[in-house]
């Protein structure tokens, strides 16, 4: 049985404040759980329905042992609506800033995404689309927020993500990597002659790129609309399509 | 003054039954609302922030008075967590069913899309990109859940949106239109020579497409990934990739 001790030191993680002061964070599920064991992240614990303890405990690290709990106190501990047989606690990783010089192929800058369904979306994209490194903006949403955590469905354990002054990467790259923007208006996308590196500002849902940001934007790109009511798309949505477009010389080849 | 009954009318529309019941929704926010009042639909009631009525009054239908109220009240009504100036009570129009036979273009068919996010981000990309019919198998999320609608950003209003059993519409059209689905293996969707007409079948988040469904699908596609540790993409972002990929030649020409 957990103890009520045990209890609320979980559930204080659900808190950002909480996070940032352990340096530990949720995240839960079997296919989440799945990609965090096969992650090098140090997974602190694991709390499980005993069927999850059956199938899995025998291919947990040896230093790990999953802690039975019943449906009832997976509850207590869990960020979701409907817990799914899993919770682990695991360590954030230290923040190693890259040499943003030496990046080759194209990094994400995202400006503001403030909400965690979109991160985790945009950086589950990301990892589909081979892009190692999202740079995010101070007053993003964080990346351990246990809603960004689920939505990536394993892709936050493997691409780097890195909050950060936007404005002084910019200054660090340019002239090294083209840096483009996504407006609403701009040079059509799917006209646009992607070298092998670059990076892409997507803006925040409700403000776009912010003005700071825009002025150091080098190339403003733009995703051209079949619809003349439509003014807009989900900014997960449209950085896929760019991420798409920029890969698509690969995709075909696949 | 909102009176106690006036504000338990409103509430009870946040729930679905009580939506079914009465035939009303709710749209909230400044763009949405005003998307709404640029459609088409019968617009019951509006309550808004003094503000917001000093600005619009003037452009408001005759027959239409928006009613003033304060933040405190606004806050009960809303469905959002941070309500924005303005709420819409709307009449839900109508189920028509078109003669898929003759549908010209691309239509979009989603199989137990459950989540609203991801509903309103593919009403909103599918408006994005000419896509005028959206079908949905009854398991799908309601397209007048205030989430669906708020995430939509007006494409729910422009976009049909049909619940209807997608086995039988597939039966109606096969042999006139191919029936298209993305799985996890398949024919690369940037090596596929699409036509001007057809359907895209999309899966639920957790199940992908249907086992009925899947076995009535003419040709299954697959959207390649540049990542080998990544294994599916968001539902959403599938469907807008797909989306970009059939209007390429459209857009390219924009």
């Amino acid at each position: 049985m957990l103890s009520t001790a045990h209890i609320k030191k979980i559930r204080l993680l659900h808190q950002k404040k909480h996070r940032t002061e352990s340096g530990l964070f949720i995240a839960e599920g079997v296919k989440v759980v799945a990609e965090l064991l096969k992650s090098n992240y140090n997974v602190k614990e694991i709390l499980a329905l005993p069927q999850w303890i059956d199938q899995n405990s025998s291919s947990l690290p040896a230093n790990l042992q999953a802690l039975p709990l019943t449906p009832k106190e997976l509850a207590r501990i869990s960020t979701l609506s409907s817990p799914n047989m899993v919770l682990a606690v695991a360590e954030k990783p230290p923040d190693v800033l890259p040499d943003y010089t030496k990046v080759t192929g194209f990094m994400l800058m995202l400006d503001g995404i403030a909400d965690p369904g979109n991160l985790g979306t945009i950086l589950r994209t990301a990892d589909w689309f081979g892009v190692d490194t999202v740079l995010c903006s101070p007053d993003c949403v964080e990346v351990y927020n246990p809603k960004v955590i689920q939505a990536t469905m394993g892709s936050a354990f493997r691409v780097k993500t890195i909050y950060t002054d936007l404005a002084q990467v910019i200054d660090e790259i340019k002239g090294l990597v083209p840096v483009y923007g996504t407006f609403l208006s701009g040079e059509n996308c799917y006209q646009t002659k992607f070298g092998s590196k670059g990076a892409i500002v997507i803006g925040s849902e409700s403000h776009g790129i912010s003005p700071i940001i825009e002025s150091l934007v080098q190339k403003r790109l733009h995703i051209p609309t079949l619809s003349p009511g439509a003014e807009s798309l989900n900014a997960a949505v449209a950085c896929a399509l760019v991420c798409a477009e920029i890969n698509r010389a690969s995709l075909i080849k696949i």
